[in-house]
């Protein structure tokens, strides 16, 4: 198939380079040159600007953000011109965002679908994600191939775009969830002269298993908060776009606004770009508790 | 060692099991003689009172609750004519109990140990449970025999009894925790028209395996919640412990706070005595959800 | 009418002296003997003992707490013998305490109304309480010339004398609500660089006027938290009072739960014996701005 | 003084009128002709156009919304040709827009003003506004006896136009805070078999005097929503944009995101056009009271 790929960045470097080993032809676009050369070592070419991208029958995308992808890519003379059957967007973008994509797109005669990904750059290059998508079935089965050359399986979510993006966002709240749990254990336990690491051994060894609570829960009890790999200002983002895919549903979520609450408390006290699990001091200082290990 | 067991429960019968087929000498002593005729059947012998329990080297309880233990075991008269070394209480009960228990066991020269168990009934049969203990390290030692024969691990969570009651609290809030988190994910999920058997079908094959997750994930996308494994009372029940287990070391717990006011809020409606998964139900009802299904 | 008065503290003292000054022949008793002078010199007699007391037409009590009122008054032998026709708990006791005293006097053949009081010390010596009265209209009736005696208005709440108690809690209640509301929006304010106390005056001098906002909201914009009026221990108290008498009615009350936390919060910080109004530090902390008072 | 105003809502007709009395040379802008007329009819002068308008020595403007505000005045071709000396925006908008405002103002050359107003459309057309004001202390000054000849006092709040709009937007969330109060109060007693408005009556007569507690208190005991002062939708923007400020500045506002939850869930229920007040049906309905009334 031939694909023009936008956005070469940790996650599209390994997702790029899959296509091409799967045989596909594969036209990159990047702002800055150096992952543009890297591909094309692989086997891909390069693309001489966004509209050449466009005459490819199938455009895949993953921008860092909902600014970077309404800038580079929702431009109507852009999306005028293109000849391309479908523009699958793999961002994690808000649903508003999805909406007006999918507007536009359908208005200059432009297929679109979402399909943001879980797994991180190592995943990612291994070909091992797993693909969040939703839109029109048609489209996704002519784009099928595309993804079971990046992932280890589709899960298809719905007809319209943002449902896949609600879905994303819906995980990522989830995992906050968790780390709060975490935190509020952790605190009661450290109260009470019980060792957290203790607790969260003995839960993730029995109940609580998976890359989640082991991960971020070793991060709350050992209150590990850097590398950061997601930050506390982009956890209260995450949130926020939450609730606010909740409130334009009429669906409240009480677990969500105490979040929002403690990560904004977490940013009032100079934690913001530490790792989300840093949420966990929240609850610590409350507690009385912060003052040995922070 | 000469065991005397208290409480034929369907924990407690497989217990006690394992700890006859362990070589012990088990005496056994049951409100209702049925499960006691069991026992005795695979090589149990009966106690002819709770005095002759207590003439045992090690008693080990396991009552429905804190009301069952206290009228039935706390006895100033039955501990006084104790010639044990220490009694074992493996049960789920308050902070506040566990440290009268352990108080009025010393004022009688008796050793006192919290250890109550992660499980159900047929993990206790196959003598897998996950026990977790804490009181005095020098009779955790020698009771460890037993917990090996009943559990595949002893989890030693402290020195101070109570510590052991915390950590179950704080277990059973990481539940509660995860049920709400999965219901306000799947009513969010819902409201856009996306399956949520297919929401928790993805996460729990992806970041949230193992059985809670997976569990009470299907429970709520399906809102199956019968039979009742743990009932909504009991939910709010051990919520409470856990506020109040916050409150008393100066931990707020604003998830719990959350999870009680879901829990009353169950209740109003008449949920009582479904499986607490049942929650699921207060967050599709507040978000317009609820016609269809209940 | 004949009075036996019980608990001369420094509302009972002014109660007291005000039914002595209305004609009413007053037999006082009170655990240390220094008010029991001074009320005997203002015309009142003194009480031989608490079996003395409950001979007269009327018994009227205002101890200080729970405790207070159960092992002083609570007494079966004391309610077996008594002659008087009615009870008169003026006292802020919980509901279920209100429940147990009204069963067990009538088990004693005797009536029992609750009437705790709005005001402090200075209103009840001038004699314009406001009584929260509930029970039996009849016996309301009957002792509505003492009520007059003590009180500006008399409010009936109900023929169940836990009605009264639910009533002057939930008035307690939204006292806690008033401060948290005007600590959150001072923290608003200052965190934009706006003057609290400018905003207190301004919110007092329109459309929040009273005794509540004007006097809280000086003390919170102000820091200003001792003397204490009414401690934060007793607020958390009083909080936790009105979630029980919610969740027993199945009523939920998120406001509630998030003056718990905040309560159990400022406790964790020290603040357990300053007036309970220092809830608002809470905020303060969270925010990042109690550094420069605190 | 020569005066340009724009807005003849219901305020602004009030507003126009009393400085005209005053004696100022008032000319005025609309959308619709209507009230133009009956302007011009009491000694007001009709503007040409918004340049006209501008060329006064100062502007009044008081629009519904941020929207209209922004459609209609925040031109940089219109501020661009403006010989005025300030703009004085009496609505309530939001931090963000009067951070933009004031800084697109300072771009032309143009004082910029905030002086959102306390009271309703009676007390405009009295005179008796309360009006809290922020910006440069020069100019207001200079715009001083304008404020008085339609209030009843100036509130000065800071020397940056958007603590004005902090101001009232914490105002604003006082008295939803209050409402949300007096409801879980108000559930609580009715559970209680406790007529709400026996319960209103007796607060409002004596510790909550003042219109909200009032006016609110007895909409909430009677359950009337309806004519809608003010609708459960805009009170969702306002404890949204309430959450917003906070979060900008880092503080968070647990009983705003309470609030925000229980206008979301009052307008899943079909509540978003009556008046705010019905935020207390939400919480009658989590507590199973709701059936009789609505």
């Amino acid at each position: 198939m031939n694909v023009g790929f936008v956005g070469l960045g940790a996650m599209g470097r390994g997702m790029a380079a899959n296509l091409v080993r799967a045989g596909h032809a594969v036209q990159v676009w990047n702002r800055s040159p150096g992952p543009v050369a890297e591909l094309v070592a692989q086997g891909a070419s390069e693309a001489a600007g966004l509209e050449a991208v466009f005459a490819n029958d199938v455009v895949i995308s993953i921008l860092s953000d909902d600014a970077a992808f309404e800038s580079v890519l929702l431009d109507p003379r852009l999306l005028e011109g293109a000849a391309a059957t479908v523009h699958v967007n793999m961002a994690t973008i808000s649903v508003d965002l999805a909406d007006r994509a999918a507007a536009l797109h359908a208005e200059h005669g432009l297929g679109y679908l979402a399909a943001p990904v879980m797994g991180r750059s190592d995943v990612a290059a291994a070909g091992k994600l797993n693909i969040v998508a939703a839109g029109d079935s048609g489209l996704l089965d002519h784009v099928e191939p595309l993804f079971a050359a990046m992932g280890q399986r589709t899960w298809r979510m719905g007809d319209r775009p943002h449902q896949a993006n609600v879905v994303k966002i819906a995980g990522n709240f989830l995992i906050a969830c968790a780390i709060e749990s975490v935190a509020e254990a952790c605190a009661l336990a450290e109260a009470r002269g019980i060792n957290s690491t203790d607790l969260v051994d003995l839960l993730t060894s029995t109940i609580f298993p998976g890359v989640i609570y082991t991960g971020y829960g070793s991060m709350v009890a050992e209150r590990r908060y850097e590398p950061a790999g997601f930050r506390v200002v982009l956890g209260l983002k995450d949130v926020s776009l939450a609730l606010s895919a909740g409130a334009e549903a009429n669906v409240p979520l009480p677990f969500g606004s105490v979040l929002r609450d403690s990560f904004v408390d977490a940013i009032a006290h100079g934690d913001a770009d530490l790792d989300w699990a840093a949420v966990a001091e929240v609850i610590r200082r409350r507690a009385g508790l912060a003052e040995a290990g922070s």
